[in-house]
């Protein structure tokens, strides 16, 4: 847990974003990433979240430059479309990276 | 994404736990696995906390029967030790298994 110059080298979870690490926001980057284009009522559906609560980590989301987020049509009742941006793509591979790090730590001692 | 019964399964993400999946408290917890017993000056070096905000997330995880903090002495100097209990281990044993589950999701879809 030392290195050979006696520091502590830093633990993996500082380098996860909250901002994409956060439960819903992770559900979010997660589903649009599967689905490329993911409707409002979807992620809802699936995250079981108000509308409000789906609304506020959207928008923390697309001020972040991770998804964007459309207004537009399914005959005449209005929808929200969401797609993953490619910093988005990014975020959420970069999380995946380190959450993979955070596993793998906690397995090594598994039983030791 | 859609069952044969025509309804959708609920998202990984929905059973994920806030208590244990904030980063702050993940770092917590998969630290004082790895070390069985961690000393608060420790996490908070290896977290880059302060020691308020390291208190406080210690606090909701004691409350909650995760860890156990107890203080003691090393010498003179006043020490405050952290230790997993057996609900912390698996609460984070359950943790880890669902964001394997996240994570092949999401590797599943990747250049599909």
């Amino acid at each position: 847990m030392t290195d050979p110059d006696g520091t502590t080298p830093a633990h993996p979870v500082t380098g996860l974003d909250d901002l994409v690490h956060q439960r819903v926001r992770l559900g979010i980057l997660t589903i649009v990433h599967e689905a490329r284009r993911a409707e409002f009522g979807f992620l809802r559906t699936q995250l079981q979240l108000t509308a409000g609560n789906l609304s506020q980590h959207l928008g923390v989301l697309e001020s972040a430059g991770l998804v964007e987020v459309e207004k537009g049509y399914a005959g005449r009742r209005g929808r929200t479309w969401v797609t993953l941006t490619a910093a988005g793509d990014v975020a959420l591979t970069e999380e995946i990276v380190r959450l993979k790090q955070l596993i793998a730590r906690v397995e090594t001692t598994n039983g030791g």
